[in-house]
């Protein structure tokens, strides 16, 4: 099972962020921890702070990847772009936020991007990644076996 | 760790309601479902079609349980009280939608009580129930961890 | 042919509101007029201030009722709950006002819970209840006749 | 009892439009199920496509009819000119339409022109004419008997 | 003089709430205040977390009360049928809350229950409750001075 | 205890408005029944339709006064110099209306300066100004007490 | 000096609308005030139901007449055709309403096509018309005047 | 016949302001035309940038005045202070605008003020003046006249 | 190929307005550019200030013409009736505006008429009609082409 | 003859779009029938997902070529930078979709980029590309000789 | 150069405000800055909470200075006629502001009085104001170069 | 003292941008004007029209220099992740704008970006540059005094 996991703009410097909004984010640790209790799961890592090349990733995913989980940070309230990238790719798709967006500013309240996946993950911190590594795997399993049918 | 699993109206009636939008929700299977998966999680399973009642459940809970899910149903997007209930409630809380909300009727886009829980999860159809339990039994352990120290 | 009459909140008081926008609604009156002019309706009557009752009643009505008449009163403009019990319920079902709702304050020209109804009528006093039951019997007996063929 | 039917804009092309939201719309079976529905009203059918024709009808009604039934189509939500003629015309006034205009698009859901007559049905089909003209009889009888009193 | 002071959803709960904003509520000094402060008054206390049970002590209040006091929590906002039943209420009727309603969030900055009632009082935390039985006596007492004239 | 009364814009021709919406006011009767009933409190009336003295007078309060009661007329929906002063002012603050201002047009259903006052008394007429002063004492001597201990 | 007064839709209703809000307009009164009042001025009388007519008369008017002279009644909030006729016209050009717009339904506050005339007159019934033909003899005066230079 | 005429903050300086909006605007020039237009007016001019003047000018006009004419300026779109004392003030009231408002910046477009006048006169420059006598002396006459029946 | 250019209210004047929006139209040359430029279309020309006869041409363009062109002029973005007919109208259909109403007043910025044509060419003066003819051309070519297999 | 054909974000994964909306485009297929339909138009193709290297290009072009064609995909609703680029390019400008925007999400209803190009065409699929090219030679013929001139 | 410094309503009460927001402001320092910082610059400081008086400054500023700095305070937000007063004042015109609007309540987010002036300079504290007296030194010198050419 | 100075999409065509609004900006020369006003201040210049692009310098601002001036130009409005950016961006900032945003489209008269900003200048042009100079050298200075103490 292959997964990429894509982060926008801003979240190489999670570190320096808010601590009580997005939590101790420790990047190191969390790849860890999804390492060792989804040691089923290979996946690529991937942050950018350029809309494009993020949508090159998406455009390409579905030839090397089994699933999507992506955290588009401020993208998802305004990029069009990355919407129209995310409807066209037809493989399991998660978006997580490491802040409950419903709590925050009027503008972060409705992503725009989290319509064209499966579904979303947001609020619970360094958390919402290992649940989307949660959801993702039995989102491939599930298709897996429906395909075999 | 004991949980508590609270779904509000209309959700007693889930197999009748569209496939395509809610998945093939079959109770007693996604009941089972929870109980292997997560053996060590002692849950109650409670639906009411009232507000009333549901607050009052949300007011006990952090005397009885660990942790808290809760599907509002159409609740989410209406009622300030049981807002209001969650906010008062300090146990983790996790809200959960079958649907993906952010892909819906402009009326279901904002969550209001989601706000006001550690995050929510949207539109796995039934795996967002597995994700809830995965999220919440992450979120005690965690909290007993801080606890201890 | 078995329908139900749906009332909700506060249309139990409807002798002491105001007379001009709501008629001078004499309960037994009406409900001898309905009996008198359609005798061949067997009807049950449910008023309710709670929403909760309301919804129980809609979720059963399919296994005892070949359709369903509603007034949900301030209901219908703010209780998704209902709404989606109504969506559920597959007979035909007429929403029905005293009040011309186009008429009155801004949060009550528009019916959430008409929307998923067969279709409304509003505006027309007591005679808004016969123009229902008529409507009903209606849709029930065309209903009946493709069913047959 | 003498009463005259109005329909407004593109009502003359009633059996090419969608099938699903209008119904099997057939003018000639609809008129010969009103006649033999109601045979002690006698009716004066008349569609246009004109605002202009539509507002001269309504400001002669009174002189000639009992009662006014009128479907504006697409008028209903934008034509002042048509809501101030109706407004004058002192006449029992059903407003009908075949759709049900709370689940249509946004710029549907509001019609100004039932605001100023005694009320409006929606959402039936052909129905719906039946039903306006149940409504107009029992309309017109109650204004009838009270001004004997 | 006999009043009726009600309270909506999670007013039960008003010791565990923010205290910055709801002042340090102690239920039992307050009604020992409320006794001592105002002898004359014998009072009712009732809270309830249901809309329906505050419609039916709202509906009943005139047949036993002099007065009404409500306190309607998160449900001034958005219970029609909570102000259908306060406007059908003909006694002197103040409305309560305990917080600053213009100075919280956009939902809460405007009570459609208040409108029906007398008037509001809003903002004094524990004082606010004296103030609305202060109120609610001079009330009654110029009702009576004038019922007697 | 010393208390300050401000009255904006137009609030001297009281007399000559409408009865219905602000009672009978008159204000040597008002200005008795404040003296009869509270004793205690020695207060100083001013009205002025100059946004530029009522700020004057706010600026200065804190100085000679215990507490300020203002009723700001329309400034209150408008006026955010007026705002800014009250802001400014740290003594106990009450606003209050004559008429309910949640049952007004729209562009009085919101005011801007009641939310940077201790709270607000809105719809009793000559009776709100009763609640004020009692208010406004109840606040005065808490405040002491607080400040003793 | 040649003057049209164009009437719009429902304005040949007059005497049976609402007297308080449009006065007690006797068609033949005014048109003999105007006479007398205003000798050196001629003018013809239109009034039509239909945008249409009323679009032409305009189209034509520059060829016939010094000014013009308006009622657009309903038409004046929404037709941007009977605008763009008049913005087309270059004589001068006075709107005139016999109500006061600015205090009526919201959706009357705004007139679009008053603002591609001279200006308007609004709220002074039949005096409005008066005013009109006031206005436009100067406006043409003062053209002739600057012309003439 | 007493009329007042009043200007609001900085039309004292008409001359240095766009010729294009508000015309070729010579005060000495427009009172000798109202002195010889309306010889049996009698009127005093005053123009004020204060609100708080305006008000108080207001206030005391049907003391000395038989009708009121008002240029608010930029007030009529957001003095909720001038509205009251124009509502409050029972003459006759014409509101005056050089400029056509209905054209200009979309916070121009309503007036406040104007809804509680009889009526308004907006945009032909230094006539709209003379139109506002002439509105104003058939107001009094048609007054005095009623007055006398 | 037989085509209907439709053209709405006020394009018979199109020589006098703007032109620098609309560019300098000369009717004869444009017909004549299209004769030439496309000689295999034959094409009927119909303008009208008349939303009725253009609903009336609509109707009936089907039985006639294998294409239609329409510019609605100002009743693009308010003819509800217009729109109408074009959705039940199944043949080819290009909206065209002379101007680009993207840049101008917000009223004009969305036509309702053209979501139900097969699209718009908007802002390119009398090129756009050219356009349109090229456009229909290819849609009514395109069209024979699938029809034949 | 030079003219640039720019197509943004997404437009390089066309054939696995949505059928219905962007219709059956092959791009290979498009090419040819541009090059056969305008053998005097020599065209570069560009397509980027990246707002940064489309700003680049249109800025560049009045450089290289005559014209310029502009898909901008998801970028027409948000990108400011693009409208100011495109603003600043002053050689003949048409924008191009292949979906009818008008019929599409709220969100894409209105482009920003639109309203800076001399025009744009929308919904006719494959066609729409063919119009602008039509479109683009015939402004640049007329640019031609309105100079030579 | 002779420049005059203008401070609205509650400036002159700057030091009790919220230091975080507004910086700790001393205005005797602030005024030796200045005049150490800026010896070529004479300048007068007025401050008042008069709307009245500071439009009076403004009329006459032009007479006796060279430019004009001005803290509008909460008149930024609300008073048309101060921004009518600054675009009829043609000398370099500065809006300063102490607090960063941008990033306060949304009613402060638009200063309409910016608008008119050059610019403005927003959120630097003290410091804004010597930025305020940068800009119009450098407005001033520019202007009188460009005068002498 | 070290400074970046950043410039947003479309800055590298200043020149050719409408001088009215921009003013005649001319690039050595405000680096002339800057190096020669400001000589204790080392600063480096970029532009770039990719968002990624500025987002990686601010992003690493805080290693090279002492404080950053930004230009974000259009995506001052729509960018979440150079306000993201420049949020976590820990050293003194000064958004400047050559134009005055306030008095520009309604899309420009919020920036995003300036709120993240300790401030900033808007609408003089060139000398926007110099005071944002002046302004940061300040913030600077001020900022290592306080770090000293």
């Amino acid at each position: 099972m292959k997964v990429i996991l894509l982060n926008g703009p801003n979240l190489n410097l999670l570190n320096s962020r808010n601590k009580e909004m997005y939590g101790n984010f420790d990047l190191k640790k969390i790849i860890n921890l999804i390492t060792s209790n989804f040691p089923k799961i290979t996946f690529d890592f991937f942050q950018s702070n350029s809309e494009n090349e993020l949508v090159v990733k998406i455009q390409h995913a579905p030839q090397f990847y089994d699933g999507l989980i992506i955290n588009p940070g401020g993208l998802s309230h305004s990029s069009i772009s990355l919407r129209d990238a995310l409807e066209l790719c037809r493989i399991p798709k998660v978006e997580v936020h490491l802040s409950n967006i419903s709590s925050r500013e009027d503008f972060r309240k409705i992503s725009i991007t989290a319509s064209v996946c499966d579904g979303y993950i947001s609020g619970f911190k360094h958390i919402s990644y290992l649940a989307a590594f949660y959801t993702i795997s039995q989102l491939i399993s599930e298709k897996a076996l429906s395909n075999r049918n």
